[in-house]
């Protein structure tokens, strides 16, 4: 039993570095229970028995994407909390460019028949979402923590628009240092002028928002 | 031959159309060449005496989403720079969210073989982009031109990221109108802080603003 498992679990680090190595070098659209299978050396359905779908598979690969992304971003220095936000934001622009091919499918990527994203998944996000939350809670301290947490993710959400439609060269084809300061003045601006974010309430409808 | 060039124009929005329907229905990864010959009731060779490639025809819907998107900008009457820059991320945020399929196909579409984009289309962009050119303008008169045409694909990937990841519900799921708050406050904050805008200086570069 005790070689039976262990040998289950070589053969999913196996299925998920080859699975990371084809999404790396083709992108997630070339990936392939098959090719994987051939590549691995198992037949077709021992990968069923390792994954029971390849969405997990997938979300074990953007697990380690994550992983890096969050170490890259640990890494930034708590400073100065403005200082620091465009740090992570440069850093985030660095391992996105880096690791175009993965980065992208951890974005591109959709649970098949609406599954619920596994919590293990989730929790790892959290910790990415975590190095965000750290300045802008220096930076708006009377944010309770749910509203901190929100405001950390619609940050992200921002950056993450500002280097993915940049990296993709979809809008405007910039040089990487030209679109690093275009992002870095976004990141400034927003912390800079938070007092606006401090103004969400929940009062304030979005009707009266286009009407003020 | 006006003949010939009528029923070639009828069969092409026929295309059009069936293509933007597959998409509008069953997202940009349905659609394919065989059902669509099928729907409009031509030969498979047929479509590509029209179309000389898929990415064409996926463009010329694209061309439509783009258009409807400029529209309901456009809509948004000028009237106080930042309060029209709120009005347009929430006109676009109200349409993604309406013609999510049609919206997210614009994104998803990578045109093979490292085509460039048609001239066409890329002139329908910047029609789209100079509705969020205009009150960047009033509010940075400063800038020249390019300046102000690279700061508005700026802001609206910033807003596009924070619609983008919010209706896909990727990072934190919240409710429409909310989503509408934290967008709004985040296109306030940028418009309030424009200083760190404007200190967009070619000669720091990207390892200055990380040191720094």
């Amino acid at each position: 039993m005790a070689r039976h498992m262990e040998r289950h679990a070589v053969l999913r680090e196996r299925l998920i570095d080859s699975a990371e190595r084809t999404i790396a070098s083709k992108g997630l659209p070339a990936l392939k229970a098959r090719d994987l299978a051939q590549e691995v050396g198992c037949a077709l359905g021992t990968i069923y028995n390792v994954f029971p779908h390849l969405d997990e598979l997938v979300l074990c690969v953007g697990l380690r994407t994550l992983a890096s992304l969050e170490a890259a971003l640990r890494h930034q220095l708590a400073e100065e909390p403005i200082k620091d936000l465009v740090r992570l934001a440069l850093a985030y622009l660095e391992v996105a460019a880096a690791h175009m091919m993965r980065w992208r499918a951890l974005f591109d990527h959709r649970m098949s028949e609406a599954r619920p994203l596994p919590e293990w998944f989730v929790e790892q996000q959290h910790r990415l979402f975590a190095q965000v939350e750290r300045p802008l809670g220096a930076l708006l301290p009377e944010l309770d923590q749910k509203a901190r947490a929100i405001l950390a993710r619609t940050v992200f959400s921002a950056v993450h628009g500002v280097v993915a439609l940049g990296l993709e060269e979809k809008l405007v084809s910039l040089p990487l240092p030209d679109l690093a300061l275009q992002l870095a003045a976004t990141v400034r601006a927003i912390a800079t002028g938070r007092d606006a974010l401090r103004a969400i309430d929940r009062e304030e409808s979005a009707a009266d928002l286009r009407r003020n």
